[in-house]
């Protein structure tokens, strides 16, 4: 049995969690979890999972949520957060919350001997040399729940890092994959949002079409899997099938496939190195699906990706100004402030305002992030 | 540094495991090798590897070798073959011989403790449970050298046996996987020769034609990896660049890839748990491939397949039954004797014209050998 805090438990990823939670009864146990703002589903949750802890973002709610449910501890807010995230009777954290709010939690989690299984890209993007380094010390396990991770995990059980020759990281190519450059500078937020694969959150998709989904998931493979950016590839594949793969120094290729269905990869990461059925997940037919299609990458169709590599490859706090300045970018976007195409434009002046400082702690990350959040806001007013 | 013996050290497997020897001679030394008939082959490897001991198959040509290499032990015929795996400085035995001639010289290996790379599928076909069972009670490995095998053996590293729900082998459909079963009627042995993907001997392309050589892998599979035959399921797949799939019972998929190189398999044999680099081989490159195709197999285009699984259902003796009428029948086609479905015809005849014993022991399974090809022949005196 292993006991599970949740941060983010009413967002895609954590209702997934919560699902194969209730699957396996006699596997899993939910001690607390955290859901923003969504009361109703929280209230949802504690009568399903009986948590000792429960984390909302507001007083008000919280305030609530306590009298409704007496026998459960209730907070709110960063606090909140933080007590899910080091909940005493959890084992493994599962770290699904969206943006950069995952960073410090995870922190303390780590320094209290939990596994992480982290589905929170910001995390290892902004503070991947911190992260790494105190699970090293804590002798915790970083579990990725990300499928492409994931896939990369499941194909390095049983191997030795030192064979690695290459990991290559699969991306569909998100929503806009079959239009051109030229094709991108009028679409609209709705059809953004129509991903052709997976369902996932808003953000999410919007990165995934830009790119820059796969270029958060490539900074964060370097630090998961602990590679310099010449050996991590990403490789066009349309149908999502090949999760991620590794190349080995005898040119032999291991990879993890299977019907799009991120409860798979969440369970992994809370059964690892085991496994358990899932019954109700559809069994990969390749017959039936025919074709596999892989094409290589054009840097300057998805210059996102380009600049996710610049940032990785630069290091110090320009993943952190990277990915901060995309947060507000994406935002804006689906706040009809910017265009698609003038996200990544937003994203490369940030960065190229910003200067990187190397090897920084915590609290020059988080300076960093603002400071280019503010930077992002002036260049909208501008605008 | 691993000591080798070899069996079939002229055939393509065998040769390709003396070029992995070759590249790696920090890693590799070869103690023991036999070489059949060909005497101008045999000559120029005792040179280059200076073995101590070497096996041929008539005692003039061991007479010849031994008068040309005074310093190198030479042997003949089947005691010669037994001599080299069990060859005393070897931890590990490459059976790389053809037929069912490889069976009796690795009982006596794994008695005498070495590992098996296992290249020869007639060993565990016609004697599954007498080789696997001896080497539990030796401790010794069954290291699957075949390509299908070792990316099911490879797909298999950190995973546990209770979690796996299918292994899924492929199969390129051989050198007539785009002609209808009609077609077959008139294909000539030089057509048959003539694969799509891989280089081996002709034995093993003909069975390959037929999908024989899948049927037998299905066995083996059977055998190897300790699973029922409801669990083992062939997939087309005519690139050849997926050489074998796992499915677990989180309908999580791991799959091998690569370009179509034995010796990716055969090193892998040898080096494992552990990788080493195979410098010349070729890179996968998917987007250069561009398109992976797959395919449901049809057991009536494909008879031989569903034979090969009946006779595995089956079990006892028949596998061994099935396995010689397959070998003769090949050579007679080989020999313009028999045309290429009534290769299918005769090992069905020859498989009903069997009464299977359950359990057999060596001697039991060598005299339904000898009766099957018997059998093969006086159908064959008949036509």
């Amino acid at each position: 049995m292993k006991t599970i805090s949740l941060l983010g438990a009413t967002g895609s990823i954590g209702i997934q969690t919560l699902d194969i939670i209730r699957q396996h009864p006699d596997s899993f146990r939910l001690s607390a979890f955290s859901a923003g703002r969504n009361e109703r589903v929280a209230e949802k949750m504690i009568a399903e999972f009986n948590p000792a802890l429960v984390s909302v973002l507001e007083k008000d709610t919280a305030d609530r949520l306590q009298s409704n449910f007496p026998h459960v501890k209730v907070l709110y807010g960063k606090k909140g957060l933080e007590a899910v995230a080091v909940h005493a009777e959890a084992d493994t954290l599962v770290n699904a919350v969206i943006g950069s709010v995952g960073l410090e939690p995870t922190l303390k989690a780590i320094e209290a001997g939990k596994n992480i299984a982290i589905a929170n890209k910001e995390t290892l993007v902004t503070a991947g040399h911190i992260v790494t380094a105190a699970a090293k010390r804590a002798g915790v396990h970083l579990l990725p729940v990300d499928s492409e991770h994931s896939a990369i995990f499941q194909s390095l059980q049983g191997e030795q890092e030192k064979n690695i020759s290459r990991l290559i990281l699969t991306a569909s190519g998100g929503s806009f994959r079959d239009k051109k450059r030229e094709e991108l500078k009028q679409v609209t937020v709705e059809e953004t949002l129509n991903h052709p694969n997976w369902s996932m959150g808003a953000k999410i998709t919007v990165d995934s079409a830009t790119m820059m989904n796969k270029g958060l998931e490539v900074i964060e493979a370097h630090w998961l899997f602990n590679l310099p950016y010449d050996q991590i590839d990403v490789l066009l594949h349309r149908e999502s099938i090949i999760h991620s793969m590794v190349e080995f120094l005898d040119r032999s290729v291991m990879a993890q496939l299977g019907s799009p269905d991120m409860r798979v990869p969440i369970q992994y990461a809370l059964t690892w190195p085991d496994r358990l059925p899932l019954p109700d997940t559809k069994v990969l037919n390749l017959a039936e699906i025919g074709q596999l299609h892989f094409q290589e990458v054009d840097f300057e169709r998805y210059r996102m990706l380009y600049l996710a590599y610049e940032a990785g490859r630069t290091g110090g706090t320009m993943p952190a100004v990277m990915n901060a300045a995309n947060e507000e970018a994406v935002a804006a976007f689906l706040d009809r402030k910017l265009s698609f195409l003038q996200i990544e434009e937003m994203v490369e002046r940030v960065m190229e305002h910003h200067s990187p400082v190397p090897s920084p702690e915590l609290g020059t990350i988080l300076e960093a992030d603002a400071q280019a959040r503010a930077t992002v806001r002036s260049f909208l007013f501008r605008t």
